[in-house]
């Protein structure tokens, strides 16, 4: 559709917008109410009214410094989920009034090997730009999801379904590309026994994938009053972890294990469990290292692997699926007031499965937008 | 050609055979003269007199119980060369006077799902029976290759060329397999950039291999001294593993790591050196587990895999690699009566590359065959 001069101005009229939020003053201090300036919307940008964010794990690790190297005043955030309000005047893929998502990152370098493949999660000019605690290509801190608006390159935005409800979609923007990923890299599909090992954000998400992939999947669990929850969720099974027998009962079957724990754990009793070639893949990130007996991998040629999110066109690719197989987060809904206690209550895996943030509350707080 | 029953009387009219050897006799005492029965060979059993046999590092781990559960007393050795002597009535593969290798099996069930896809290596039910050190299908123990003879079922023999050194050939057997094997399942080839830490029995088999498979190949070693073998041997570069300034300037380049080192060791800073969907290949097998960074495999999407040695068929296909290329060890040739001398200077690195028995130093002993 060719567009006007008129159109043009109006669409690039946006200025800096002073936009609420919640922020992480220091690594030992509570998020609070912050305020801070979006850029104005470059000719590539597009500027998003936030109506949902999901709260990830990574979020504390983040806020409270835990991985080192944080930046503050830190506004955490990286499913984000909301309406495009503004585009630059060489926007091509989005109109203003379209729903629009932001995980992860939110720029890379674009010509390295892996930018140029599609992993833009793997850039290697020094990495991607993350979507807040990151800094991007003019030095700029960036800022995330706990607030009223986001401005970013078009090309780092998702197109999301209206099929879908919206806010149990913000977490397929890091909880969903992180497992879907990985479990299509190592080809999970009809014939494959799969193991999800954690039933939080992550796991339930992997799960719900592996689930939806035809795989036989079987959830780890310590909780035995999360085996109903997890069968409901698609689990053809499930093993109680500290439960050495059902363990031993699984030993050498299995083509791939997801592991969502981001507290450190005991990794030999499941390198156990993998087949001849099995991967063990990890999506958690435990801050300290694991312990790994050589033995277990030299047994069967099985591998250790990571993975981090996705690159954007298989985010898109797996938003895509989502909207086609009616896949979306199971969520528990909160006003960012209750930011504080919702960290405190996933450290006690206290949430099913996921919070996610009505940024409405921030609108209508004691913060003005 | 047809076989007439005379031939087959004198084939099969062979008994047990005493057989001189050395062994251990506890994992405290050194290796010493020992003697006993070979069974005498059944239908499908292949006589060898052993000629040379390869000293590996897990003769040392096995013979002083490192890895827990050795049986003594035990003859050790699984790099095994030598000349047919007798065959039994049902074998198809060889023929009195041939050439013929053992490696590290000697059985397996040969009905599970990776016995019949060739990686008797990792045979299910429960495991391959290994050379020595191990328990047949009837229970009785089995013994390697630091004697003068064995008898082996024909599918676990191997032909070997008469166009290489024979002794030479010996360490193919374990060493030769143990490298060749990953470095074809993880399809290192020409444009790959492939690592090898540790130059030792395994490292500089893996050198030749990589190299011979046209890779780009980096030898990893703490020594200088090794610089100029280790170019002589095929790589193309040498980085010495303690100099940070080195290491760094490799980061995120290689596609595959060979782990030839099996002490305790450091893996950390090598995983920081691959590349997106780079994979860390252990086949040394340290007895303390390692330690793990978990976001060096996360922010690649890197590997930390584990092979061991490599099935018949494809140990074949290494051993006819080696004729067509003209590759063998590099050895050093030992009597039998220096083999604890030989495990003091393996420990301290101090062999180039891999000691090898002339067995005639067992028939010509003190102890008679």
């Amino acid at each position: 559709m060719p567009r006007t001069a008129e159109y043009e101005a109006k669409q690039t009229k946006a200025a800096v917008t002073k936009t609420a939020a919640y922020a992480a003053l220091s690594a030992k201090t509570p998020i609070e109410p912050f305020q801070f300036e979006r850029r104005a919307p470059r000719p590539n940008d597009v500027a998003i009214e936030i109506l949902f964010c999901g709260v990830c794990h990574s979020d504390i690790h983040q806020a409270r410094d835990e991985w080192g190297g944080s930046i503050f005043p830190m506004v955490p955030g990286h499913e984000i989920v909301g309406r495009v309000t503004a585009v630059g005047s060489s926007v091509s893929k989005f109109e203003v009034g379209e729903l629009a998502g932001v995980g992860c990152m939110v720029d890379s370098c674009r010509v390295c090997e892996n930018c140029k493949e599609g992993e833009e999660q793997y850039c290697n000019n020094p990495g991607c730009t993350l979507t807040y605690n990151g800094r991007d290509k003019n030095g700029e801190v960036t800022q995330g999801g706990y607030s009223t608006g986001i401005v970013v390159d078009e090309n780092y935005v998702l197109h999301l379904s209206d099929k879908l409800d919206l806010a149990a979609t913000a977490p397929l923007l890091c909880a969903g590309i992180t497992t879907y990923s990985p479990l299509r890299h190592w080809n999970v599909g009809k014939g494959s026994k799969v193991g999800v090992m954690g039933l939080g954000g992550l796991g339930h998400m992997g799960l719900k994938f592996a689930h939806a992939f035809g795989a036989h999947v079987v959830q780890f669990t310590t909780s035995q009053n999360k085996v109903a929850d997890a069968k409901k969720l698609g689990a053809d099974d499930v093993v109680i972890s500290t439960d050495a027998t059902q363990m031993a009962a699984h030993a050498g079957t299995f083509d791939f294990i997801l592991d969502t724990i981001s507290a450190p754990h005991d990794i030999a009793s499941y390198l156990h469990l993998l087949k001849r070639d099995g991967v063990l893949c990890m999506v958690g990130a435990p801050d300290a290292p694991l312990s790994v007996p050589v033995f277990s991998l030299l047994g069967r040629r099985a591998s250790l692997a990571g993975s981090g999110i996705g690159g954007i066109r298989e985010t898109q690719e797996m938003l895509d699926f989502c909207a086609e197989h009616g896949i979306v987060s199971e969520i528990e809904m909160i006003p960012i007031q209750k930011i504080n206690e919702s960290y405190a209550r996933m450290l006690k895996n206290d949430v099913k499965y996921r919070f996610v943030i009505d940024t409405a509350s921030l609108k209508n707080g004691s913060v003005a937008g």
